[in-house]
């Protein structure tokens, strides 16, 4: 048995560190996944891609033996190097150096159902939660522009829950390029946005289709919106002015998986 | 015209910032609302209970005309005194200090509509998102029992982005004392819980009702989800162990807008 990594200051601790700047996962094309969920969810749909899982003493005994016998390195380390490895504030004793797991925009498309873009959003925790809901309402797919918050933030990875290895995703491809290839596909491009005059309710959600998020703080770009089919608004029947991007989008995938299943499937 | 509050170590900037605590804000009968949209929703719908608006000198201008149309003292400060009073890390140059506007259980739920009981949520921003969520998705009022967070902590205040003082809200009461009400208020309890076997879809949204839902992490306490009439659950169609509660929530929330607003109003 290979020894417990004890010193945060060594060579290894530092690289799996480093996996927390886009440049650094870039070069090395590895990124780390931090937390019982995430180890977890990646042994279980994406084993071969775990480089090394890390795991303190007293990690989840069962999620160790779930990464032996998918074949993936266990390497004990103590608290201090968990905390010096990770991202998060409170490292959950686990956490799996891991090779990416997006697919090419083609590949994404492949399959039924709706398809959410995401263009331009830059929050990693909003960029998870819509991942997260997409995951939970059925999605096709998930589309990333170029422009957005790179998914192998640890931020991003964190707030999937999982859900990253759970649906294709695809990454980069400017917008032209995406909307291009949902036409292709025969998707209908809806936009969400406040200002739309279209209501989510009174939208055909029945035909295949593809969610377009904008950024959380300006919304689409108005070229953006322009490209698309559609405007859709969430109606507000209060008073409120405005849901979050999160809220929104899951309220829009939420509408799309129930016109998918009217009733308990 | 009052002289430019300058000195950040004042007893008036220290009482402003005592408010970031609950006991402060107890003995003084006051809380502390941060940046231009919640300062905006309170003077636009309750500017009575404004006591006083603190803002810099290059502050939003229709602001702080707003504040003088409906009676509300403005007091300028420089950046350093609303850095020091604000509880946000980038203080959007405006705060107001308020006095607090729930209503008690029985006003809060005298109309019509949806209900939304919150229990043990100890987020401040998922309480207040799903604030803001009822609001946006026309709920009657918000009931917030006592073991959850104080909404008036600035954190569930600013996540409110003003809905706070767009729908009635009751705080404190049991869950006991909650759930009597109403249920003399003749609504039916249902309680959001990912192990409810009713799912979504198939609950009947079209006669009055209430939401119950519960910590974030632990979900509803089992003798809370017992005294519930019916446990249903938002139905994930992928692969996703859960949604988290402010998109279940939410998704609750919208299915029963959708309910009462059949198609667009």
């Amino acid at each position: 048995m290979e020894p417990v990594l004890s010193n945060p200051q060594s060579d290894r601790v530092k690289k799996v560190r480093a996996l927390h700047r886009r440049s650094s996962r870039q070069r090395a094309g590895l990124f780390l996944a931090e937390g019982p969920q995430a180890v977890r969810e990646l042994l279980r749909f994406r084993p071969e891609t775990a480089q090394t899982v890390y795991a303190v003493a007293d990690a989840d005994a069962e999620l160790v033996e779930l990464a032996a016998g998918r074949g993936v390195p266990v390497r004990e380390v103590t608290d201090a190097v968990m905390t010096a490895m990770c991202e998060a504030q409170h490292p959950q004793g686990i956490a799996a150096v891991a090779r990416p797991v997006d697919v090419p925009l083609q590949d994404a498309l492949a399959g039924d159902g709706y398809v959410v873009v995401l263009t331009n959003v830059r929050d990693p925790g909003n960029a998870g939660t819509v991942i997260r809901g997409a995951d939970a309402a059925g999605a096709r797919c998930v589309l990333v522009s170029d422009a957005s918050v790179d998914i192998y933030n640890p931020k991003v990875v964190r707030s999937t829950v999982g859900s990253l290895w759970h649906l294709p995703v695809s990454l980069g491809g400017s917008v032209e390029e995406i909307f291009a290839a949902c036409r292709s596909a025969g998707l209908r491009l809806l936009a969400t946005d406040g200002i739309g005059t279209q209501l989510l309710p009174d939208t055909d959600l029945a035909t295949p289709h593809a969610w377009v998020m904008g950024n959380e703080a300006w919304g689409l770009e108005p070229e953006v919106r322009d490209a698309c089919d559609e405007v859709v608004r969430v109606p507000i029947y209060g008073h409120a002015e405005s849901l979050n991007l999160a809220m929104a989008a899951t309220v829009c995938m939420y509408a799309s998986a129930a016109a998918a299943h009217p009733k308990s499937r």
